[in-house]
């Protein structure tokens, strides 16, 4: 399944539990898992804090500071703190479906991660029975 | 599967390795992977170095040292960083099992990674045959 | 599946990508995941730009730049830089497939991120049908 995701600024993190979350009921899948895939290289999917939004402020300020937007890069494009980023984010993440439902963590939200934005994106999410 | 992990420091890894092959033999898998899970945003799992323990506080003295405890942060609870780390080491890993057995390398441990203890942490494993 | 993989500077990326695509084809596998496992500490897999080379390099000189190979590490072996990009970068990463084909974006390709080279490695592929 693709699933379209708009960026609106040059970096952010976007919530895309709701849509996993539906694609799980839509399929009615028991137990297994889902694979959340970005098929990007200057965007990731991390899970993290769903409540203060300070929080993603942080982590974005702070792989800011080591990872500048402006350095002593060699790719012309101008985005290699994107593409740095992008990879330690990392391209994919695996969750647990117990029961017909995504067995987050109480705080955890799933993020669609932008570090070269505004574009439009997307993302593919591939449900594994057990 | 739930397991529980009880973090006695601030910052540690606590292997898991056992815990994850005890549950590959208890349900008898001989071909698939194994997808582990923490359910947390200041902690996350890693596969790393078993058996000079001097690695661990290598990596965590270097995640310290460019994502420091006390920093310039938004969020008021004091743990930015420790949601920083749990995001670039991450909340999943998958591991392939043949032949009844998990595959890892000759110095390869699985590391439940805590970033803001002590706590009561869980870890959750969904095994898929192939 | 294991593929070996000779590495021949102390630290590069390696394309892998045609390696799991024949993998796929050989097997004849139409819909699932393809997980991509490096059963080594000191090396990981990630995803990232296929087309200009400059971007791994920047990746690299990154890396190096927060995680300098000569630090204050307590590993006497003198590769904790090595095992510190490993966690960061990751042990594995699942591909989705469709319709018989590896499910990538237009500028991503497989690396196989040698962090403590040259030497000869491993990959382990296994495909999971939905």
């Amino acid at each position: 399944m693709e699933h379209n995701i708009r960026t609106v600024r040059e970096q952010e993190f976007v919530r895309i539990t709701h849509i996993i979350r539906k694609t799980v009921q839509n399929r009615n899948i028991k137990d297994g898992i889902a694979v959340i895939f970005v098929p990007h290289t200057t965007a990731g999917v991390t899970i993290n804090e769903s409540s203060d939004s300070n929080v993603i402020i942080d982590i974005l300020n702070s792989l800011n500071k080591n990872f500048p937007v402006r350095g002593d890069y060699f790719h012309l494009e101008g985005n290699s703190h994107a593409h740095i980023k992008a990879s330690l984010i990392g391209p994919s993440v695996s969750i647990i479906i117990e029961k017909g439902r995504l067995k987050l963590g109480t705080w955890q939200e799933v993020y669609f991660c932008e570090f070269d934005g505004p574009r439009n994106r997307k993302i593919f999410i591939k449900l594994i029975e057990e």
